[in-house]
C-alpha cells in the first residue's frame, strides 16, 4: 500500500481515478453498520439501489416470501416498506436467508450510483479492525469514500475514516495521504478514543436522537462488535471475514 | 454569534442558505495571502473574476496606466500577465495605488461566482486574529468557506478554518457548530501550533515547492503578519482593520 486517500464527499470521490484501488465506501449513520448487522445476521445478500422508485420496481420481479424491501428517506422506514435503517431492525428472526432490497438517501446512491461497477467494502465503526486486515492483506492503494450528508462532509463518516487511517499507517512503513486523509487522521487522534461522543455531537447523531434513535448511536460507535466485511460486487453486498 | 459552520468546498459552501451571515472565504495557498499582502502594501483595489477571459476583457476597460492584471492557472502566472499568485510579487513598488484584475483558480471563482453579490472577508493565516477581531465585533452568525482545490477538499483552507474557530471560541459562550467546524477544530488542537509544517504537507504546498514557489509557504504561514482584512462588497476588494 504505497497510497490512501479520503474523498470527504461523494462528488470528490466521483471526480477520482479510483481504477486499480481498493474502495471503502462509509456512512456511519447507519447503513454501513445496519449492513454489517444485517449480513452478520445472516441475510443472502443485499441488494442496494438509488432511489425509492427502483427499490418497489426491483422487489416486483423478486420472490415475495424471502425478499424484504429496506430503507429509509430522512432517517425514517419509508412507507410501505418492510424494514428502515435502524440495525436493530435487522435480527436474525427477521432477515436470514433473505434478500433485502436497500435504498438509503446517502449510501446507496454512492455505492450503485457514483461507484456503480466498482468492488466496493461497506465500513463503519463496528467492523473497522475487520476491514482493515483485507485492506492489508490485499495490499493495494486504498481509496475511502464517506457517503456524508445530503452530498456534504459529515463528521461521524470522517471520524471512521480516520479510525481506519489510523490503522493502516499503525505498522509505520510510509504511506503518502492525500489531505483529507491527513485532517481525518489529526481528528481520530483528538477523538477516536470515544466514537459515541463523536456520533453524538455530529449533526445526524443530534437528528437521529431527537427522531428516537437515540439507541441506535451507541451500537454504531462500538468498535468492532460486527467483524463482516460486506463487499460489494455486480450490485450484490455479501459478507465476509 | 449562535453558529460557525465551515464548508470545505465551494459546492458546499454554494448550496448552503448563507442570508444573513458573516461570510469568511479561505485560500490560504496563496489567494487570500497575497490579496491582503497587496492591500496591506497599497494597492487600491482588487477586481477577482472568474476567468482568464474575463480579466483580460476587463482590464481592457481600465486605465493602462494604473491596471494591474494578475493571476494564476496551476499555480503558475497567466501568460501576458504582470503578476502571478505569490505574495512575494506584490511589494508596495509595484501594487501602490493600483487597480487589481485578480484571477486566481479556487478564491476568485468562489468570490466572484458562487458567493458573488454577497460581502465577504477574505482569511489566511496571515489575519487571522483581525478577521477573528472584525467577526466577533460584529456579532452575527459565521460561515467559512474554503477555496480548497479544484472543487476539492484542501488541508490549509481546513487547517485555517480550524485556527478562526478555535479563535471564536475561546470566549467559552455556547455556539453551536456543524460537523465540518468540529473537524476543523479539531485539526487546530494537533497541527494549530505549526502552521508551516501544515502547508508543508499538505498537496498544493508540496506542489508550490516543486515549482519553486517554497520561499511562499513560511510568508503565508506566518500568523497575524499581515494584520489586513480584504473585504468584498459589490465585486471590489478593499482593505479595512
Amino acid at each position: 500500500m504505497n497510497r490512501i486517500d479520503v474523498y470527504f464527499t461523494p462528488a470528490e470521490a466521483g471526480r477520482a481515478d479510483l481504477a486499480g484501488r481498493q474502495i471503502v465506501v462509509i456512512d456511519v449513520l447507519r447503513s454501513s453498520t445496519t449492513i454489517a448487522t444485517a449480513l452478520r445476521n445472516g441475510a443472502a445478500k443485499i441488494i442496494p439501489v438509488e432511489t425509492v422508485e427502483e427499490a418497489k420496481r426491483l422487489a416486483g420481479t423478486l420472490d415475495a416470501k424471502t425478499r424484504l424491501l429496506c430503507g429509509e428517506r430522512q432517517g425514517k422506514r419509508v412507507d410501505g416498506f418492510d424494514l428502515g435503517n435502524s440495525p436493530r431492525e435487522y435480527a436474525s428472526a427477521r432477515v436470514a436467508g433473505r434478500t433485502l432490497v436497500f435504498a438509503s438517501t446517502n449510501a446507496s446512491p454512492l455505492i450503485a450510483g457514483a461507484l456503480s461497477g466498482m468492488p466496493q467494502r461497506l465500513l463503519g465503526y463496528v467492523n473497522v479492525g475487520a476491514v482493515a486486515a483485507t485492506l492489508v492483506a490485499d495490499g493495494g492503494d486504498v481509496a475511502i469514500a464517506c457517503a456524508g450528508a445530503q452530498g456534504g462532509f459529515s463528521l461521524e463518516d470522517a471520524g471512521c475514516a480516520g479510525a481506519l487511517v489510523s490503522r493502516l499507517v499503525a505498522g509505520g512503513s510510509p504511506v503518502r495521504l492525500n489531505d483529507a486523509a491527513e485532517m481525518a487522521l489529526a481528528f481520530d487522534r483528538v477523538h477516536g478514543g470515544d466514537p459515541e461522543a463523536v456520533l453524538r455531537r455530529s449533526e445526524h447523531g443530534r437528528y437521529l436522537i431527537e427522531l428516537g434513535f437515540g439507541e441506535d448511536l451507541p451500537l454504531c460507535a462500538r468498535i468492532d462488535s460486527v467483524p463482516v466485511v460486506p463487499v460489494v460486487r455486480d450490485g450484490r453486498i455479501r459478507g465476509a471475514g
